[in-house]
C-alpha cells in the first residue's frame, strides 16, 4: 500500500480539507505514478456537489493527471520508472465487450470504471487525481510526450480529447467549417484542435468578451449568441458544431446553423431533455449526436497530435489550498482557461 | 398548351373532382409525359387537408408518377418519344446552388419546386400526378428501367426514394442491423431495400399484425413497439433505424435501440417538436438525423438497384373515383402498401 497526500471533500456542501488515501499495492501490470499536476474539470464540480446522482464521500476528484512513473508491477511492458504518463477519466473496463474490443473502452458495455467516484474490480472506491500518486493498470496509462510540458498535458487528458474525439470522427480538417459553442476549457481546446486540423474555425460564444483569446488560440471568426443577428447571418454555415456548454441550449436555433449533411455534436449533456423540430434536421440531412471523452489510443494519438502541433492548454497553476476558490471561479466562468493543481502543495 | 384530365381538390374538407388542367407548352428542354399510374402518398393527404400550411386549391396531388413520354422540347437530349420514365416530388430547382451542383437538388438553397402545390419558374401553380399529362424539364425526369411494370414504379418515385436514400448514406449493408419503424408505404419498401442490400432487418411495429407480410418481405425479425419487452431486449442492438412514422414517438426509447456510432434517421416529421434526453446520445456516440427524399441521380440509382433486385412494392390499383375512400383507407392504416390510381380511369 502507498499512502498518498490528497484533497477530499465530505459532502455537497463541504469544503476540500487535507486528506491521507490508501494506493493500492502493485498487481502484475500495475504502475504507481506520482502525480504531480492535476487539472480541475467541471465534472468534478458536478460530482462534487452532488449534482449527477449520489457519491460516496468522502471523495477525492480529478481525472485530468500528469505525472512520473515510480513503480512498475512484475508484468508491465508498455512503461518504466521515470517515464512520463497521464491517466484521463478512467483507468479500467472490461476489455472483452465488443466496444472494449474496438479500442472504445470509453463505451464500454459493462461501463468503464471511472477514475474517480467509481468501483474499481477490487470492490474498493476509486480517488482521483487531487492527490499526490495514483495506481493504475498500464492499458489505461497514456505516455505524455517529451515537448509537453507536465502541467499543460494534465487538461488534454479530458478537455483535449473529449474535443478531439468529435472533431477527428466528424472530419474536421481543410475545407470543413467548424463551429465551437462556448469558450471555456473544453471550448478552447476545440478551437486550438481544429485550428490545427487545417479547419475554418468559428467560436460561437455569449458574448464577444474573449473574441482576442479565441482569434488568438485559431479561431477564423468570433460571434456573439446573445445577438440574435448571429442566428441569421450563419444560417446554414457549418458542417460541424462541437457543442460545449452543458447547459439547455436551443436546439433549433444551433441546428439551424448546419449545411447539408451536418452534425451538431453535445460533449456535454443538459440535466433536462431538450426540444427539436425535426423538420430542421429532415430539410438539410442533418444529424445531432452526442460523443463522450474518447478511447485509450485514440487519447494517446490526441497527445501525440498536440505535440507535433505544438498545442497546449492555457492553464492557471494553483495550489492546493486554493481549489475551493478553483471551483467559485469556474462557476462564474472565470478562468482562462483551466485550473491545475500543483501537487507538490499537498 | 395540353389540356389534361385530372382529379382536383378543392378545400381542405372536399371531396375529389373530375377536373381538367392545362399543362404548359414545351420550353427548349421540356418532356410532355403521359401518365399512366401515379401513386398515393400520405404527402398527398397531409395536403389536400391544409394541415401543412394554407394550400392554392384547387389542388392535384400526386408525385410518385410513372409514364410514357409522347412528346419532346427541341433540346431534348436524354429521352425520346415512348421512353418508359418517371417524376418523383419535385420538377425543378435552381441548378446553380451548391446543393444542386452536388445533385442534391431536394436541398436546393433556393428551394425545390414541388411536383404539386408550388410554383413554378414560369409563375405557375403545379400540379401533380392525378392526371392524365404533365410537362417536366428533363432533369427531372428518371427512366423506368423494363422490368420494372409502371404500375409497380410509381411508388418507387417517393416511397422508394426516401427510403433508399438514408439506406444508403448510412451504409445499410452485410453485416450491418438495421431496423425499420413503421411497416407502411415507406415501410415496406425500406425492408425490401435494406434486406436487398444486405442488411439484418427488423421490423418494429405497433403490433405483429403484419408479421408475416414483414418477414416475407425480407425481415429476419419483427417486433411489437406496444410490448415494453421489446425495449429491453434490443437494447443497443441496431446500427441504423429508419423511422417512417411521422406521428410523434418516444425518441428516447428508440435510441436506446442503437449501438455504438448507431444512428436513427427519421424520414417523416412529426408535428411537434420531440424531446430528447441527450446523455442518450452522448453515452453511445449515437446520432439522431433527418433525411428527405433523394437527388434525380440517386432516385435513378434507386430505380436501377431496384430493377437489379428484382424489387417493387406491393399496391392496390384503384380508379380515379376512389381516391376519397382510397385517403380514407391510408388514414386507417389499411392499405397494403400502398394505393396507385390507374390514370386511364380519369
Amino acid at each position: 500500500m502507498t499512502t498518498a497526500k490528497a484533497r477530499a471533500v465530505d459532502g455537497p456542501d463541504k469544503s476540500f480539507r487535507a486528506a491521507e488515501i490508501k494506493r493500492r499495492d502493485l498487481d502484475l501490470t500495475d504502475i504507481l505514478i506520482e502525480i504531480k499536476y492535476a487539472g480541475i474539470c467541471h465534472s468534478d464540480i458536478h460530482t462534487a456537489h452532488g449534482e449527477w446522482g449520489p457519491v460516496n464521500y468522502p471523495l477525492v476528484p480529478g481525472h485530468e493527471i500528469a505525472g512520473i512513473v515510480t513503480e512498475v508491477g512484475p508484468e508491465v511492458t508498455k512503461y518504466k520508472v521515470g517515464d512520463r504518463v497521464g491517466v484521463g477519466c478512467m483507468v479500467d473496463s472490461c476489455g472483452e465487450c465488443e466496444n472494449c474490443v474496438r479500442g472504445e473502452e470509453q463505451y464500454c458495455l459493462k461501463g468503464n470504471i471511472p477514475t474517480y467516484a467509481g468501483v474499481d474490480k477490487y470492490g474498493e472506491p476509486t480517488q482521483g487525481g487531487y492527490s499526490t500518486h495514483i495506481v493504475v493498470t498500464e492499458d489505461f496509462v497514456v505516455k505524455i510526450p517529451d515537448n509537453i510540458e507536465l502541467d499543460a498535458a494534465a487538461p488534454l487528458l479530458c478537455a483535449g480529447i473529449t474535443t478531439y474525439s468529435p472533431l477527428n470522427r466528424w472530419g474536421a480538417g481543410p475545407g470543413k467549417k467548424v463551429a465551437v459553442v462556448g469558450l471555456g476549457g473544453l471550448g478552447h481546446m476545440a478551437v486550438k484542435i481544429a485550428h490545427a486540423m487545417g479547419a475554418d474555425v468559428t467560436v460561437l460564444s455569449q458574448t464577444l468578451s474573449k473574441k482576442e483569446d479565441g482569434l488568438q488560440f485559431g479561431a477564423n471568426n468570433y460571434y456573439a449568441t446573445s445577438d440574435p443577428a448571429t442566428f441569421e447571418k450563419l444560417a446554414g454555415s457549418f458542417d460541424l458544431i462541437i457543442n460545449t456548454v452543458s447547459a439547455s441550449i436551443n436546439l433549433d436555433a444551433y441546428i439551424s446553423l448546419l449545411s447539408l449533411d451536418g452534425t451538431l455534436v453535445n460533449v456535454g449533456a443538459p440535466g433536462e431533455p431538450l426540444s427539436l423540430n425535426v423538420m430542421s434536421l429532415i430539410g438539410h440531412r442533418r444529424s445531432f449526436a452526442g460523443s463522450m471523452i474518447g478511447g485509450i489510443r485514440e487519447t494517446q494519438e490526441m497527445l501525440d497530435f498536440c505535440a507535433e502541433h505544438d498545442i497546449a492548454p492555457n492553464i492557471e497553476i494553483i495550489s492546493a489550498d486554493e481549489i475551493d476558490e478553483a471551483y467559485k471561479r469556474v462557476l462564474a466562468s472565470d478562468v482562462k482557461y483551466r485550473f491545475v493543481i500543483d501537487t507538490s502543495t499537498m
